[in-house]
């Protein structure tokens, strides 16, 4: 119930941020919703798809998709009054988001049994997923290649599960709790991982 | 019988257009066929994949693949004579191939028992899934997040196929006419969504 | 055995361009680690989503994974020696893998009684797609749309291996080495297919 209430904030979060791309790259209604939409649900279907759940977990997502689908909705029609409280607050949301996704979408995969690297790709997956497929829609490069240290979380949460045989349900949410402020931090701080570029030689 | 036709037109349209936009960005003659052949079947086969429907279904379109094939070879080889009057009767073939494969997704999606959500993204992934495939691979940004209205069709098509638990052959064709005939008056009038820039602001 | 090195070596050429692309657009370490994967392991994992094969041979790689991981690092951390020797040799371990990479996918649809569509189009996606799921992360058209002559090698591979109903391991061995030798033929001399350009006109 609790871990909904997660789940339920980072959907709201991605799906947010997907709009809010679609509408900088002018998408017209159907676009930002959309974008909205693939942002929130799309790293989780792809995950489904390469540790092999059942298309029937995507579809059964209702309630979630009706959340999504309003807030999209909202942020389109009123999105000069909220933007400014989301550029200050969105961030946090979305770390929320990052955390429970990546946890949930480990946790998976151990259900699954399937080895450590499934476990990990399966937190990145859906942890990040969905914000790659956004910047790719978007015709961006995706953000989180470059960005403060933000899918190395979701792969240390996902090793984490992996690694953790007796799985509590405390535990899960110190996971979260840490994974979220890591990010928060990363971006307070401006955390950067270490670059090679090989252009600018 | 006579829907194989439907669904053959909208093929040969979306295997064309495909073609056209690889040549539009100097693509070789593979990188033609395979943009050609993606178009066409992209949609359908991500539909498959998000849905359920076993991969059988897309191999089994040989017949499909074949006249697809010929038409990129006939494009790619006569692009001077027949552009001209693709560019006046492409985009009502390409309507027609929406509407047809719109409907096609939705009615997989039902007989699978899937959830209202389903299908319409199947009716829309099917319908306007190739495209984007399309522009994604030619490095642009897909039209139909901001062109004349296109995919919201293929979305109240599926809608329709959704509530309407008697399904007979009339109704769907009558469906499939309105559908076309809505995306050609929006070629036609520049039908809009509306949009809510953020950056031009 | 002797196969598994083919595999390997292409695994490893694969995973080091990958790498490279990833520096070239100044990705962050994490970045060129995803890159590196990606274009090892994409091609076969979305071959492997449309064909049918079991999610678990996709994670059943573990050892691949660890080499592919760890030549990545040695990459980043040590670009700056490493890339001259790459620049000159790299192309040819590319091919390796694109031949070794092509047959092991035609195998595998074969071994599922696919049609020669399916087969041909197994061989193109593991050997060609890991390249094109690159240059998209990367924000850039797919390169084997234009180069000197790549995928159709790996086609007329999967052709041969759909056709060939007696595949003995020497005739595997050969494809290998003629499918290898046309694409070094192709990028030494430049082989380029057809282009017809629209927008040049």
């Amino acid at each position: 119930m609790t871990w909904d209430v997660f789940s339920l904030i980072g959907t709201a979060a991605f799906a947010i941020s997907g709009a809010i791309v679609a509408m900088e790259e002018d998408f017209d209604m159907f676009g930002v919703y959309i974008l909205g939409m693939v942002t929130a649900f799309g790293g989780g279907a792809v995950r489904n798809v390469f540790i092999g759940v059942p298309v029937s977990v995507l579809w059964g997502q209702g309630l979630f998709f009706i959340v999504a689908s309003i807030l999209i909705g909202i942020i389109f029609f009123f999105s000069g009054y909220l933007l400014k409280t989301w550029n200050r607050w969105g961030s946090y949301f979305d770390a929320i988001g990052l955390a429970a996704f990546a946890i949930q979408g480990a946790l998976m995969a151990v259900e699954m049994h399937m080895s450590m690297f499934a476990i990990v790709a399966a937190a990145v997956l859906t942890g990040a997923g969905g914000g790659v497929i956004r910047d790719l829609l978007a015709g961006r490069q995706p953000l989180i290649f470059k960005s403060d240290i933000y899918a190395v979380w979701a792969a240390l949460a996902g090793l984490i599960v992996g690694f953790d045989t007796y799985v509590h349900d405390v535990s899960l949410y110190l996971l979260l709790a840490i994974t979220a402020a890591l990010r928060m931090l990363s971006i307070k701080f401006h955390w950067q991982l270490p670059q090679r570029s090989l252009l600018g030689k």
